[in-house]
């Protein structure tokens, strides 16, 4: 289903453009300027895109306006014509005329390939001008590498027979505390932003058998965390039939092979950014596994100040990961109370949940959840209850009555894409995880105005005066 | 990147057992009873799941308690063992042996499998209690035909080199009027539900060239209508060195290749529908094209009270498809009033701008439009100041001065494939292409005890009793 070669539109990429191109050939290039070095008789720009760089070179005895080239900003796209030489590295076009399509006529300083954005020092560079800074290489080997990583999600669901559904954003029911959720209004009613898409998934899991979800999930946690966004995309699948193990086979067996694929789609962003995958730890078999009554046992002789009931923090996470010799760790049966009021309980143990976890070692936190869901009438309700939401139960009414229609046993996983991709890139932060991320350290708009405007420039202090933009005034 | 087959999790689907299960094989199955013909010495359920139906056969001298069978209820799951019998239609087991896995014990009319749920004298059955139609064979079918098209969208962008982007739902700009968007509180401060996403898709086709997403995108319009949804998909491309032709020929051959996709991955449900895709007629070599002008000329002498310079109304796009002979329409150079803020006005003619829609016939309205957008930072700080932004500029501004970071000619497509598979099929409502539709005349939560309490069921008004649920007595 390809478009009609012949009609392709829009940019061709430099990994196309050195396949199609033969050595020797006249050619014509529309690219980005990352760098340029001007010499007396010659000038060489770097044009690169996210699959590759190729070199231009002019000279000066064959371009009327060679001295106008220096004045040629990095960020500018040119149209170039010349000859192709394939075997200069990187490849080459010797110019013979050069068309200026967009000039980067603002000074922005670091320029966005000066930087490794994988360092902290740069990141507040970064978020403060987020559109302009998504350039920066390694900024776009990461959201490449990311979308890799959620494209290769869908395909895994797909081809095993998960169908793709789409849950609402705007809900009524929420799975955790109405203040860790952002609310809105929508024709006069008060809705929330879905936190969980588990009661949309479990009725069409009646429907279609067993489905999935890749789409946003917002949590209005207060406080920043390096781990933590507003909103991140949820995989979420739902299944009929299905007991823990199953789920955490599906949940192994699912990250292991969308991230063997990740890393076969992404390997020239691996190798920029100098990050190699260690595919053989995220394999399923070699997984440790405890319970979290074993936990808690081994978290109070290393010093946690764990009680027990409660859920793990970050720094019991490191704990525990090193003590199975930082190896994925699946945590089974936690503690009811941590844990999402449709969970089921453990037989006999109804402190606990029929839950697990799949902890990522170095601190990088829960990569995956999976649970059984119960099928009781009376045992949701009590949860509801313990939860506190006893008295907006008639929200959760028709989503608790699917258990006298049918539902059979079911359960489901939950995974942050976000958090897998922080977690095995070894990132310092996962707002690096998104190209416009939302978090608790952040205002969407700024308000301070030397943000918005610390260009020294001269065209733009013209236009903010001449349309009188009082907002920008300094 | 298959499942193991010998670990496979989850119910066995129809198709795939009536392919595995040899003749005469004793064998075991799962599933749904859709109905039940009980006679005195023989009982029949149809176990039906979203790929298919069996029947089984119950014989009274083979089964101990075969005078139960007639207390399971429909919507209930069992599972049967016995010998298979592919010659019979639908294929058949001789059961020995039933588990009953969920009984669906409450009364629900009429049942999800008795009504055609395309008839509109059963929708506000079935969104009054979305979670349990949803396994009405209608319904479902829709909305597996709808995540065909989903995915196939995906399929072509993705084999067409575009990157999949997660532009965020929650921001600060928004394309048209602050009152038809949804906003919430995060963190302290006001942000709106994206309305529309180019405002990041324009900066990461800088770094990618060619991008897409399929996410959701909110609009809080007033009142009715049967082809507007306050939450819906958004399929968005943008791409860099692209002119109206080009994002015209994008449009179409995108929506073209993935609904013929669409069409061999859903024969069974278009079946089940009873609806035939007219795919020629969806051929872009077959539409019409037309300007704006022409258009308002054609319908001032039809008698449309069309005024020069506002958008068409619903009327007026069925007058024009129908002088066209109802074929696909599009429509050039909208006015700029009626269109957004980014997009480029016409060359001599600023009244009207580079943008295209094209209209589906019978009144299914707009599929999907096209639009370059502007690279002049003064035509644009123009335009927010024409559309009553002039004080909210500072929001912008950044996404403003991407034209001075180098952003060359560019141009973007924008289709609700809700609003496409609403057209394509001729539903009478655009909610039933969601599984929980957010639309103005039905709230999400619902207030009536009434809707919430219908079941004159003894073990409910027990449990009400019971946990003392205020909110659900009667």
């Amino acid at each position: 289903m390809a478009i009609n070669p012949e009609v392709a539109i829009g940019p061709e990429f430099i990994e196309d453009f050195v396949e199609r191109v033969k050595e020797g050939e006249v050619c014509s290039f529309k690219g980005r300027v990352s760098a340029m070095r001007s010499h007396t008789n010659r000038t060489f720009f770097d044009l690169t895109d996210h699959t590759g760089k190729i070199q231009v070179v002019f000279e000066a005895k064959k371009l009327k306006n060679y001295k106008n080239l220096v004045s040629i900003p990095p960020g500018s796209y040119i149209e170039v014509s010349g000859k192709y030489s394939k075997e200069r590295n990187p490849p080459e076009i010797s110019a013979d005329s050069i068309v200026l399509l967009s000039e980067a006529s603002l000074p922005i300083s670091p320029s966005p390939w000066g930087i490794d954005g994988l360092k902290s020092n740069c990141v507040n560079q970064i978020f403060n001008f987020t559109e302009i800074y998504l350039a920066n290489p390694q900024r776009a080997a990461i959201l490449k590498i990311k979308t890799n990583f959620v494209s290769a999600l869908h395909k895994y669901f797909q081809e095993n027979k998960f169908t793709l559904v789409e849950p609402p954003i705007l809900t009524d029911k929420i799975l955790y505390e109405p203040e860790k959720a952002v609310s809105a209004e929508v024709h006069g009613e008060k809705v929330y932003l879905s936190q969980c898409a588990t009661f949309e998934l479990e009725p069409l899991a009646m429907v279609f058998g067993k489905v999935y979800t890749i789409s946003p999930a917002f949590r209005n946690e207060k406080g920043g965390s390096k781990r933590h966004l507003a909103e991140y995309t949820h995989a979420k699948a739902e299944c009929l039939f299905v007991n823990l193990d199953d789920l955490m086979f599906l949940a192994g067996d699912s990250i292991y092979h969308a991230m063997t694929e990740t890393v076969e789609m992404s390997r020239r962003e691996l190798k920029l950014l100098g990050i190699e995958i260690d595919l053989e730890s995220l394999n399923p078999e070699n997984y440790s596994s405890m319970t979290y009554d074993e936990a808690v046992e081994i978290l109070k002789k290393s010093g946690s100040q764990i009680v027990y009931g409660e859920g793990l923090s970050r720094s019991d996470e490191i704990i525990l990961t090193k003590h199975v010799g930082n190896k994925y760790l699946w945590v089974k049966f936690l503690p009811f109370e941590s844990e999402g009021f449709p969970y089921k309980k453990k037989p006999g143990s109804p402190h606990l949940s029929m839950t697990c976890d799949l902890i990522a070692p170095h601190g990088a936190g829960e990569m995956v959840g999976v649970a059984e869901k119960t099928t009781d009438i009376e045992e949701i309700i009590e949860n509801l209850i313990k939860k506190g939401k006893k008295d907006d139960i008639a929200r959760y009414w028709k989503y608790i009555l699917l258990r006298r229609y049918g539902l059979p046993a079911h359960g489901g996983i939950g995974a942050a894409p976000e958090r897998i991709i922080y977690g095995l890139l070894g990132l310092n932060h996962i707002r690096l995880t998104k190209p416009c991320p939302r978090y608790p350290d952040r205002k969407i708009n700024p308000t301070e105005k030397d943000s918005l405007n610390p260009w020294k420039d001269e065209g733009l202090a013209r236009i903010i005066k001449k349309y009188d933009l009082k907002c920008l005034k300094k």
